[in-house]
């Protein structure tokens, strides 16, 4: 028996999510506050039905999928304008995709027991076409009873599935740990392009020679390809990493751990961002460097 | 006709190369500091020679390798007390394998033509057990008439002979970039697993989901491996890039070239260093985090 499944935010993540779910078979709802958007993916067929509210879908689902994107987005849907924690029925799961602080997570976790629903905490890395095909990475953490209704449903979404621990935050803790490496990464590639061009380097031949060396990062390979075609389109935005740094530094600020490489990647993409930049692709972070001529498209 | 080679500098890079020289039956000299363990590779067979100095060796081969460890080393060998550019024949060929300044390595570039000797810019990448197999990577630059003598001996040494230009300095430029992007990312992971040990992460499953993810790079896939086995004994030692960091930071200050991340990156690499840690494993660079236990061997 598959159960219900509600996905809330069809954005470039949820929405190929509810495609892998509606590829094998779940009976979906989905919702997005963009109500062409949800309409537009019911009509492509199959089971699935663009619900008239998020509680509307609540109450209809015995999982919901959330793809939204922050913790406060999040909190409203839940506990806020959304009303989907007071219209779930006892003993659903809300799956909760988004990448966020893991105390909050923890803190959601309880406030949803109290009201005899389960949590997982269930963060996603892949990007938007391995989502499309079920064949992104997800980070999860939480009880078993939580697994117990998910674990087909999440299979279907997701290549990977880790199981980080049995209550939540540890998913989010190393998913906001992923988004450190990615973060300095993206920031680290950009400084040496720059650093090449400053040099008359040529950038062609400094990308071959890196991807196939040990100073190679799948960022490195990823967004370089944008620099060299002079293509900022955003996959994923300089503003995204001004928050996902941002949560790693109120991570380990919490503890007072020092982290020298993220908080100076923060302070660039913050830069980048207050330069006008902040919704170009994250690789635009480049655009910092003064005294250089970048790739023209 | 096979060129007669001689390498100076059998350390872990050097001695592999002797040996895919050798196995590629090339009349081999060989000169170290250390006569035994010239005479120890010599004693291994083949045609290799073990040469009473530096500049005997230099008088009797076309073409000099050199895998000494810095521009220093380099600039003693040839010009000071190892006599090489004096001892080496007109048509010679110099091939410098060290991580070193582009400027200086245009500069002894010019210094030999002077003498009628060629030049190869020609540092390396991919670690000892590479350069044992003759599967290392070479970023070279360098006269055409350079190449024209050497072609097939790099060949034998190297999988990839990367020509990225045809005068000294280019190579280097690239090695240095390298370098960058290396020492940033070994000093990330460091400061990715530490922050995950910090908050009570499972490193083990910390480094299979960063290795199976988008926020991966060679760096953290080899070097978090020894922090997990709780192994520092040094394959590249914390100064190494205290040194090419250095190097990298000394490179764009010629041109007032801001790097953000390199320049923590190598404050980190120092703080390490004169904590007591200068000649373990680069990837110690994480013993710097404080109120973390690292795993035991």
């Amino acid at each position: 028996m598959k159960p219900t499944v509600g996905l809330i935010g069809l954005g470039a993540m949820g929405s190929g999510m509810a495609q892998s779910l509606r590829r094998a078979g779940y009976a979906l709802q989905v919702f997005d506050l963009r109500p062409d958007v949800a309409q537009a993916f019911a009509s492509e067929g199959g089971s699935a039905h663009a619900a008239a509210s998020a509680a509307a879908l609540a109450a209809a689902c015995e999982v919901v999928v959330s793809v939204v994107v922050n913790a406060a987005q999040n909190e409203d849907l839940l506990f806020g304008s959304g009303g989907v924690a007071a219209a779930m029925r006892r003993g659903g799961v809300f799956v909760m995709c988004s990448t966020v602080d893991p105390n909050w997570s923890a803190i959601v976790e309880a406030r949803l027991a109290e009201l005899g629903l389960l949590y997982l905490d269930a963060p996603l890395s892949g990007g938007a076409a391995k989502a499309a095909s079920g064949e992104m990475t997800m980070m999860t953490s939480g009880r078993p009873e939580a697994y117990a209704r998910c674990q087909p449903l999440l299979d279907a979404m997701a290549a990977r599935v880790y199981k980080l621990g049995d209550t939540a935050g540890a998913g989010s803790k190393v998913k906001v740990i992923h988004q450190l490496l990615a973060g300095v990464h993206i920031a680290a590639a950009a400084e040496a392009m720059a650093l090449g061009l400053r040099e008359g380097v040529d950038p062609g031949a400094l990308y071959e020679v890196i991807t196939h060396s040990a100073g190679n990062s799948w960022m490195f390979e990823n967004r370089m390809a944008h620099v060299l075609a002079g293509d900022y389109r955003p996959l994923s935005a300089v503003d995204i990493f001004v928050k996902d740094l941002g949560l790693v530094l109120d991570l380990a600020r919490a503890s007072k751990f020092p982290l020298p490489l993220s908080s100076t990647a923060h302070q660039m993409f913050m830069q980048a961002s207050t330069a006008g930049f902040a919704q170009e692709d994250d690789s635009a972070v480049i655009k910092i460097f003064p005294g250089i001529e970048l790739p023209k498209p």
